[in-house]
């Protein structure tokens, strides 16, 4: 394991970085004149005073972390910044209990977007840029984290996106930090451009602000109960589905296209699948729905293409109820909820390169198949995929899948119905947000579960986002013996 | 391609053979003044017909095929012998129009256990015999295609169990036909001493007969419309659960045995993995139900026995309606039908080598994440697992979810509700027989059901009986390609 000081200096520097962070909504809350205010200052002072002692405790130049050390940071942090984040939903003058408050920050950090909170609409402004604050922070540091952390851990393929295969990582560590940063800044120019424009289509400025920040994280939360669909404003509908898409595409050719190569883009095997896939899904909705006898033909454009990304990239606003869709439409959305975007990108679920590297692996199968003799070498992105990477790709689908049934069982065991569960369960895993059926659906709130329920919940929406592998090696034995 | 006279002359004797097995139904229906035997007469007639012309067309001494033409020859007789097996239902009393009985058909000879025939307890005994004879001959028919053909064609990763990998193909073929013989005597055997066994439980020679032949098949159909529990035979489901595992476990091992191997049954891995599977599944039942508040342990015991194994190995049998035994116990079943028992047994399903293959492959994974610079080899049954073989797995696990999605979804589309759909394409794909809910659950009958969806559970049997590759390869265009 190394030294562990390194692991609580890091989950310090957070844990203060979380508690100026809390400023804003108190500043929000005070000019607003709300009590609140009072409660943000609290626990602001709570979780620096607690993130400065371990600082102070462990200060030093030059961390130096094993690799199993990094394994556990990463969980450590986003379980920490959860239970610190929770703080001001528990203390606020909404009266939630500790569950609900570490659901709804997990669920914002993890940028699921699962709301226990019922009231959105009058509820006092602190709290709602409060959850916008922690989704837009766990855009960012998931963006950090995959660009800088997992593919070093090797997490799932992620291999695939390492930096410099050549270099070792005592090279790559530095040049991935120095990429993180400058896609932290790209990160926040979308933000603001993506505020401006909202703000420009006649939305007020406190709402252009908190949907901006949990549009480019594709977190979903918004702040009125009826989500997106409640500001009736469809160039706001417009806008965001712009930028949950840009959010979806791999953050570092972004970086790539600001420094000249704006074709790279294009010529990404992830980007050009996941229009693909968004295009596949949206035909299969246009065919199965009877939305069109009911709208305008462009509303039912932009009904279903700003719900097949809102689900599909994991963001979960809704701006209808597409469970009213009909069955078939609402199985398409189902289904949707696992693919995900691309890696790389604040967005979640099996991820589409995965998919890709599946299809490719069966191709070149039934290829082989057909011609025993021939050998077919399964590629991506134009390079040969290396076989760990293939079977690193695999394991993570077949985790999934036991993951997924184990956390549906789990849920059922505590009382759920079967759609209940299923769409509870897969909509945690991927970070998606609503669920499907009465209860969790895209007009459902996750409150009425029980409490078992939603710490499930809250460990899938943590398994998924740090993709699974982080988090299941601290439950082997070998993680732990030296 | 090479000579595709091979493929017709092999389907013409399968043919032949299936009118002389029309003979047996015959007879029957004869003794028992039944008017049907002309209908069984007719058909043999006709079928005999058609088989002995292309026989005769194509007759000749050493047959040589190429690979292409393995996958032609396997698909087509299990397309060309259930178009033939279901005249008798189609023509016979009980007035089933020719999707009903293909689907019939189709459920026989998968070894599924589906069935849309409504009123068994009244039905002649000819059609009753028909279906035992048919899932009877489904299950000798797919042991003698694992052993003698899959491993060839490598699908899956059943080239795990090729018999001796260091032959090349020219050897193999013999002597896995001499293997696939000898098994099929052990067949023999084993469904006439169940079928004693039964006899001595006070069952009728018929029944008994009717039901050793579905049990050691794994295949499901009784004789009674309330399927085994309509016996109310205690004795006889303590029987039946002995032969549905018996047909569960690799054949090959059996004849290990017989030669003074014994030992070789219980060292073996997919054996051990079996019984560790099943011992699971009936802990988790008997916590999550109440049955033992409604009845004695013995039988409580022997309700959940019964009914965990039947849905796990894929016969389809219930002596309970387990629908019934509380909502987490029946996602206990739904997630059992997709296990299946062994390589080389009358079983279908995923099966128990594949979830090992992936365990291990997952495990490496997870200790390769660990410790980067060390080399893990994943092992089965002591032998490291070649790349290629865990590739083929993970292939058929990505497929088979795949695949299973999409009939799910087809099967939406047709009108029926998400349950249905969900396990209708489940207890398809894995050949298991009845699925969940009030239309298609255990004391339920496929017959509601609209004609495409018996169509599209009828491809469903298909693909999954010849694990997916071996129809799917048939849709690539390289296939048809020289």
């Amino acid at each position: 394991m190394g030294d562990p000081r390194g692991i609580f200096l890091i989950n310090g520097i957070f844990a203060v970085m979380l508690a100026a962070a809390m400023l804003i909504p108190a500043a929000v809350d005070l000019v607003a004149g709300n009590a609140d205010y009072q409660v943000f200052l609290a626990a602001s002072a709570a979780s620096g005073f607690l993130g400065g002692t371990v600082v102070a405790c462990t200060w030093r130049r030059g961390i130096r972390l094993s690799l199993r050390g990094a394994f556990v940071l990463t969980t450590s942090v986003w379980l920490v910044l959860p239970t610190l984040a929770a703080l001001p939903f528990a203390l606020a003058g909404l009266e939630m209990s500790y569950t609900d408050a570490f659901f709804e920050a997990m669920s914002g950090l993890t940028t699921t977007g699962s709301t226990v909170i019922i009231g959105l609409d009058n509820a006092p402004p602190g709290i709602l840029i409060w959850r916008s604050i922690l989704q837009w922070l766990g855009g960012v540091g998931i963006i950090v984290t995959a660009i800088a952390v997992l593919p070093l851990l090797q997490i799932g393929g992620m291999q695939l996106f390492r930096m410099e295969s050549s270099e070792s990582s005592d090279k790559a560590m530095p040049r991935a930090a120095q990429i993180a940063g400058a896609t932290a800044v790209i990160y926040l120019v979308l933000t603001l451009v993506c505020a401006i424009l909202l703000w420009g289509t006649g939305l007020g400025a406190f709402d252009a602000m908190a949907h901006a920040m949990t549009t480019v994280a594709t977190g979903g939360f918004s702040t009125r109960d009826a989500s997106v669909g409640g500001f009736a404003n469809p160039g706001m509908e417009w806008i965001i589905i712009v930028f949950m898409v840009l959010g979806s595409l791999p953050f570092v050719l972004y970086l790539q296209a600001v420094r000249g190569r704006p074709m790279a883009l294009w010529r990404d095997t992830q980007v050009r699948w996941f229009f693909l896939t968004v295009g596949g899904l949206l035909a299969l909705v246009a065919l199965l729905t009877d939305l069109f006898f009911q709208v305008e033909p462009v509303e039912g454009v932009r009904l279903m293409l700003f719900n097949v990304i809102s689900v599909m990239t994991g963001t979960g606003y809704a701006s209808a109820d597409y469970g009213e869709w009909g069955r078939a439409a609402t199985e398409v959305f189902y289904f949707a909820m696992f693919i995900g975007g691309c890696a790389g990108s604040t967005s979640c679920g099996i991820k589409i390169f995965r998919f890709r590297v599946m299809f490719e692996n069966a191709r070149v199968q039934i290829q082989e198949l057909i011609r025993p003799n021939s050998v077919l070498v399964p590629r991506f992105n134009g390079r040969p995929i290396e076989s760990h990477v293939t079977d690193a790709v695999m394991s993570y689908f077949f985790l999934f899948a036991m993951v997924f049934g184990m956390l549906a069982f789990l849920l059922t065991l505590t009382g759920l119905d079967m759609t209940t569960a299923l769409s509870g369960a897969a909509t945690a895993v991927a970070n998606v947000g609503p669920g499907l059926g009465d209860i969790i659906g895209p007009s459902g709130n996750f409150q009425p579960l029980p409490d078992t329920a939603k710490w499930l919940l809250s460990a899938g929406m943590l398994l998924g986002r740090l993709e699974l592998f982080t988090v299941l090696v601290l439950f082997t034995r070998r993680f732990w013996v030296s």
